[in-house]
């Protein structure tokens, strides 16, 4: 069953305007694994495939939103930044572009966040086209709690 | 002194339309080194700085630029993919963003673009806001000749 994206975190994605340019679509979330889309045209590049800067934002996107909602599996609202990624471009995307995380929290996510520490997580983003594996995403994001507690305390 | 971008190069870029959203302006090309800018308003995010998509967006196409650029040196209107990329974030950048690479063309590229053969170029891309370094691109290219032999001849 799909899950609506939370308002908390709707609201930071609306402020964000080359996700509209992109015509970013949220499709699908069960608590575990997201997916969201974006259609070819305002993506296209001089090829007539996505352009890699828009698989590279997609995927970018869909790590940031797994970590905020495993961020708020902890009651927390957090501001989350990303820290590194790396992406292997396997093929070009003809069509629909598809982005797809499963959360893979670690044990201790929540307990940090919740004791006011910055905790880092690290995604796979897998993308696709026309069902073929396009492209293969990794993104190191630091979920940072509201009130933060200071280094060393 | 600033080279024009030459029109075989801006022919292909105007196809891309996420290039316009971001408004990416060329900056200066003196035959070995490539600046491009875009300002933070329509590539800001929730937290006020620089959407990372965006910034993945500018450093891919500025290498993605710097490649047909070296291979227009070879005299060869290639089509250039990118293979492979990692991206490090130091911090926000908080105004307009620069993206600047230096051609690193080993000495084999012209001959094998000239002989009929597809060439990678690996690239490094540096990204600053306010004179300040705001992260580190690497991005791995491959130059297609339009008359490519088949492999193995």
């Amino acid at each position: 069953m799909t899950h609506p994206i939370p308002l908390m975190i709707q609201e930071r994605l609306d402020k964000i305007p080359m996700l509209i340019a992109m015509q970013i679509d949220y499709r699908f979330y069960d608590g575990n694994e997201l997916l969201l889309a974006c259609p070819l045209s305002p993506n296209i590049n001089d090829k007539g495939s996505v352009f890699g800067g828009s698989i590279s934002a997609l995927a970018t996107i869909c790590g940031w939103t797994m970590t905020s909602l495993e961020a708020l599996k902890a009651g927390i609202n957090c501001n989350v930044v990303i820290a590194e990624q790396t992406l292997q471009f396997l093929k070009p995307a003809n069509s629909e572009l598809l982005a797809s995380c499963k959360c893979a929290a670690p044990e201790n996510f929540c307990h940090r966040l919740q004791a006011g520490r910055r905790v880092r997580l690290d995604l796979n983003v897998s993308l696709s086209s026309e069902g073929e594996s396009i492209a293969i995403f990794t993104g190191g994001y630091v979920a940072i709690p509201p009130k933060e507690l200071p280094k060393g305390t």
